[in-house]
C-alpha cells in the first residue's frame, strides 16, 4: 500500500554512559543542533561519571467504555472488578491473548451510568496496544455472561489513555515509568556547559517548574523532553504519536554536595516503546535498535530490551535537557538553532 | 552530521474534497491501517459533498523569563507591555527580525517578581520558532535601557508553551487555529462507514468528552488527531515533536436535520506548522508539500501555504476521527489493527 | 480566642427523597435562591420516585515528601512501601493513631530524588485529616530505621492534595467517592422544571462537557455542585476550605425509555465531610446534623454517619444540577437571580 | 424564608501591615488555630516591614454558549465579537445593564459549530455576576438582530468559568488578579517562624511547585490559601462557593540579599470579591468589612473598596502561607492542629 518514503535524517549521539554501560543514540530528525546539543549532554554527563536509571513500572494500558441502565448497576461491575479474588480469573480469560500479556490490574472509573475500565498489563517486549485490546475484547466476551446488561460502547473509552496528554498516564503511569539521574561536576558545568549550577538550578525552577505551572502545564514539567522522544521513537520504529505522553517529564536540578555539584534527574511516568512489532521490523529502525542492542525480543527475560530501550531514551532526555538548559541559561538559544545543518542561505530564508 | 537516514513508508489518503478542492493527503507511517481508515474517513467526507474548514487565528508564540528585585517592578512592566500605547513601539523593534515577523500582541502572567512574556507573531510561510525567538531577543535588549534592572533569566520561560501539553496553547491558541466540518450523510454513515449516527454520537459523548473528562485530560478531547498530525507532519517536513500540542483537538458529532445526517467537527487551536525551512526542504518531504500544492513560500500572499497546510491537516484529522470512531462503534478496532502492512506471521509476532 | 461570631442564614430544602429516605437539607446560604433553586431539584426528584446513591469509596489520604541522596535510593523506598508484604506491618505502625484509622493503601510518586508517599486510610466517622496525619507521623519515624538516610522534607507534600484542585483526587478519589442518580419522567421535566428533555441534554453537552472542556476545567464538568457543596458543608459544620475539591463533579444527563425519560446523575470523588470534630460540634452546626440523623460517631458501625452524609450531599447536588441546569435551559437564570431573599431596593443596588 | 442561622465563630489575626497601612483580619473559622497561625505570619511580616501589593487586573466575566448550524456561521460571530471596531458598539448594548457595568473585552472560543464568548467587564464595587449576566442578555438579545440564526443554548456555558477550577481563570484571571509581596528578614525567621531560610524555600519547591505538579494541580501551587480566601470570604459575606477559584494561588520563596532575606510572594489571578450586595448587607459581614474600611460602594472611586478587598485578602493568605509553611519546615504541623480551640476531649474525640 506505501506509494514511497520519506527518508529523516540520523545523526549519533554519545557515547552516552548509562549504568555503567555505553550507548550510541540514533536520533532522526531534520533538526541538525538537536544532535549536537543532545551530543553535548552526553559528553557532560559521560565527563561526570555517568547516569544511573530505575524502572519504576511496566505495564501498557486500555480502557473500554460500558454502560448499563443504571450507576447501581456500574458501580456492580466496578466492585466485581477491583475485588482481588476476581483478578486471578480475570488474568486467565485476559492473558489468552498472548503468552506475553499478564494482566496486572483494572482501574474502575464510573460517570453516572457509564463505566470505564482501565486493564493494565505487562506485554513482554511489544509495545502492546494490540495484546492489550485483544486482551480486554476477552475479558469483555467473558463479563458479558453474568452483566447481560452491559452495553459494550467502545473498546477505548479515553481512559487509557492513548496519544492523548492526560491525567491518568502522568499519575499511575503507561508503558514504562522510569528516573534517571546523574550528579555533574561543577568543573564540567563550567567546562563543558558553559554556565554555573546557580544559574541551571535558578533556569529549572523559574523555566520548568514556575513557567510550566503559569502555562497551565500537564506533565510538561521540561525544557525539551519532546524532541529527543519523538527522534529516538522516529528513529527505531516507535509510533511517534505516542511521543504526546511519552514525553511527559518533570525535570528537577538541584546543588548537592554543599552547591559544588549538580543533582539532575528526569522522572517519566509513561515512555510507551516496543522492541518487536510495528516499525521496529523496518530495515534502518532495525538497524538502530540494534545499534543500541535491544532489537527484538529478548528470549531469556522477556521484556528486559523494551525495558532497557525505555531507560536509554530518559538517558537520552536526561542529556537533552542539561544541554539545553545550561544553552538557555548561557544565552546561546538562538544562536545555536542558527548553525547547524543550514546553510547560511537557508537560515536567511527562515529568518528573513 | 547525520550519519544516515531512517526510512518511512508514505502513504497517501484521499481525496479529501476541503473547501472545494480536492487534496491527496501523503503520510507518513508504520501502521499500514491507519492511512486505510483515514482514506475511508475522506471517501465518506466527499460522498457526503465534501468538508469546510476556517482558520479562525494565525501567530506563533514565545515566552522570556525576567526576574526583578519585586513583584512592583514586574508588574511595571507587565503594564508597559500590556499598554496599547507601547505596542506599535515594540513591534517595530520585534519585526526587525525578519520581513515577515508581525508582532501581534504580548501576554504577560506573573508570579512574584518574575514576569513571563507571551509573544505572539505571524511569520508568514515558516512555523516561526526561530523568526520570533529573534524578535523576542530585539526587544529583550530594547527593554533593557528603560528596565536596567530586569534579569533575562531565559528567552523561554516555559509560558510559550513549546512541545508541552499546555492550557496556555489550548485556550489562546499557538501556530493556527482551525476548525473544520462536514455534514456525513444517514446511508454514507451506513454504507461507507458501517455503523449509524445514533451510535456515533453516543461514542463521541461517551469516549471523547466523557471519558477524555474523567482521565483528566488537557485538549484530548479526540479519539487519535496525534495518529493524523504525527503521520503528515513526519510527511512534509514539520517537526514531529511539536505533535504534542499540535494535535489538541475536540471533536464533536451532532445530528443534524431530524437526526438523518450527521454533523461532525474538530477544533484544532494550536497547529504549528511550516512550508519553508527545517525539514521541508528535504527532498522526500519537499515532494509530499507539493502534492498539497504548498510548498514553499507564497509569494502572492505571505503565510497562505503554511494556513493551507494546517487547513488540510485539520481536513484529515476529521477523515481520520470520523473513520476510526466508526470502527470502534462497530466494533472493529482490534481486527483493523490485525490486517494491514503486516503478514500473519508478524501479527503472530506482536500479538502471541 | 474568638471575639464573635458571623451568622449565615440556613434555609431548608426537601424533602429529598433519597435510597428510600426522606432528608431535609440544610443550606448556610447568603443566596436565597439557591435554596428555593435546590428545592425545586427536590421536588422533580420525589415526583419521579427518587434518587438512588452508591458509595464507591472512602479514604482520606496524607503524602508526605522526603528526599534523599539520589532517585535510586527514592525508588527503594518506594518499592518497600508498595510490596503488598508490607503492608500489614506498616497498618500496625499507622493505626496506633487512632482505633478508627485503618490504612489501605500508600501510592508513591518520585520526582527524582523526592519521593511522596500517598497514605489512604478510612478514618470512622471523622473527616479525617488530624488522624491520617498522625499515622503518617508514625510511619516516617518507623521507616526512619531502615533508611536513614531519609530527609524527612514535609508532612505534607501536596500529593495528598488537600484543599486544592488536583487531578490525583479528581482520578483516585479522596473522601468519600460517590455517585448519584435519578430518573426523572417527562411530565415531571415540563410541569416542575417548566423545559424538555431534549433541551437539558443538549445544554448538558454543550456547558458541563463541552464548555468546561473548552475552558480547561479538571474535574468541574458540572453547574454548580460548588453552590450546594459549600452551603452545607457551612451548616454541618465541615471545613469549607475543602470545597474545593469536594465540588468536584461531573454531571450527565442521558435520555432514557425512548426519550421520554431523562436519566441524570452526579459522579463526585473527593467529598471530604466528617460528623464528629471540627466544627461539627458547635450547637448550630449540630443541630443541622441531627436535622440529617447523623449527628456523632455511629457506634454500631463506624464511618456510616459520614458516609451517609456524603451521599446526602451527592443528592442535594442532584437536585440543585437539575434545577439549575433547567432554569439556564428555559432562560430564567438572570430573573432568578433577581427574586429571592432581595428587597427590590438591595436589588437595584447590586444591579445598578 | 430563612429558618435560622448558623454561627461561625470569628477571629481577628493582626495586624497586617500592607501597602503601610494596618488591617485587622477577620477570619470566619472552626478552625481555631487558622486564626493563630495566619496570626503568626502577620506578625512576622510586621516585623520586617510590611507587605506590599499589586492589582494585576480587575473584570468579571460571563460566557454563554449559542450555537449555529455550522462552524463557519460561529466563526463568523467570533470574527464579528473580537473586531476591535465592533467593541464600542457592544459596549454601549452591555453596559445598559448598570452604570457600573463597563464591557472590557470579550475572547471567544470555538467548539465546532458552538461558540463560547467570554465577557469580561469591570463592575464597581459589586462582586459583579449579575451584572454581567444583565449586560450578556443584553447583547445576546442584540446580536439576535445580525445573527437571527444564532441559538441561544445557556446564558452561562461554563467558559466563564464560575465556581469550578478552569485554566481559562488561571491563564487570563476573573474578577481581581493581585500580587503580594514581602521581605522576610533571618532574624525574623529564626525567632518568630522557628525555622531557617533554606528550609522554607526547599519546603516551598518540593511542595507548592514539584509536589503539586506531581499531583497534577491546576492552580494550586500552594499550601493554604483556601484556608485564608474561605475564612475571609465567609467572614465578608461573599460567596463562599467561588473559593474554587479565588483561591488559585501560586506561593513562591526566593532568597534574596545573599541568602539573608526571603522574598516570599503570592499570586492570585482570580479573587472575586465585593463590597456590596448578596452577603455582605447582613449585620456581622457588614461588621467585617467595616473593620477593615471597605464596606459598601465606595463613592469617590468606584470599585476601589473591593479591590482593596482583593488586596488584604492575598495579604492574609501571603501571611498564611508563610506561617503554615514555617510549621511544616519545622516539623509542628500534627501538633498544632491539637491545641487550639479544642479542649482535650474533644482532641481525643477526633483523633482516637
Amino acid at each position: 500500500m506505501p506509494v514511497g518514503f520519506v527518508q529523516i535524517p540520523v545523526g549519533i549521539a554519545g557515547p552516552l554512559l548509562l549504568d555503567d554501560y555505553e550507548y550510541s543514540i540514533p536520533m532522526a530528525t531534520t533538526e541538525g543542533c538537536l544532535v549536537a546539543s543532545t551530543n553535548r549532554g552526553c559528553k557532560a554527563i559521560y565527563a561526570s561519571g555517568g547516569a544511573t536509571s530505575r524502572l519504576l513500572k511496566d505495564g501498557m494500558t486500555r480502557a473500554p467504555v460500558v454502560r448499563f441502565g443504571s450507576a447501581r448497576r456500574a458501580a456492580e461491575l466496578k466492585f466485581f472488578m477491583e475485588n482481588p479474588d476476581n483478578l486471578d480469573t480475570l488474568a486467565v480469560v485476559f492473558n489468552r491473548s498472548s503468552r506475553f500479556a499478564r494482566l496486572q490490574s483494572v482501574h474502575c472509573s464510573i460517570a453516572g451510568k457509564n463505566l470505564f475500565m482501565r486493564f493494565c498489563c505487562s506485554t513482554g517486549d511489544a509495545m502492546g496496544m494490540n495484546m492489550v485490546s485483544k486482551g480486554v475484547q476477552n475479558v469483555l466476551e467473558y463479563l458479558q455472561n453474568d452483566f447481560p446488561d452491559m452495553d459494550v460502547i467502545g473498546i477505548s473509552g479515553n481512559f487509557c489513555s492513548d496519544k492523548k496528554p492526560a491525567a491518568v498516564n502522568w499519575i499511575e503511569g503507561r508503558g514504562k515509568s522510569v528516573v534517571c539521574e546523574a550528579i555533574i561536576k561543577e568543573e564540567v558545568v563550567k567546562k563543558v556547559l558553559k554556565t554555573s549550577i546557580s544559574s541551571l538550578v535558578e533556569l529549572n525552577m523559574l523555566k520548568n517548574l514556575v513557567g510550566s505551572a503559569v502555562a497551565g502545564t500537564l506533565g510538561g514539567f521540561n525544557a525539551h523532553a519532546s524532541n529527543i522522544v519523538s527522534a529516538i521513537f522516529i528513529a527505531t520504529g516507535q509510533d511517534p504519536a505516542q511521543n504526546v505522553e511519552s514525553s511527559h517529564c518533570i525535570t528537577m536540578m538541584e546543588p548537592v554536595n554543599d552547591g559544588k555539584d549538580l543533582h539532575i534527574s528526569v522522572t517519566m511516568p509513561s515512555i510507551e516503546v516496543g522492541t518487536v512489532g510495528g516499525g521496529t521490523q523496518l530495515a534502518s529502525q532495525s538497524a538502530c535498535l540494534n545499534l543500541l542492542g535491544v532489537k527484538g525480543a529478548n528470549k531469556e527475560s522477556p521484556g528486559s530490551n523494551s525495558r532497557l530501550l525505555a531507560t536509554i531514551i530518559a538517558g537520552a532526555v536526561l542529556a537533552g535537557e542539561l544541554s539545553l538548559m545550561s544553552a538557555i541559561a548561557a544565552g546561546q538559544l538562538v544562536k545555536s538553532h542558527m548553525k547547524y545543518n543550514r546553510s547560511s542561505k537557508d537560515v536567511s530564508k527562515i529568518a528573513s
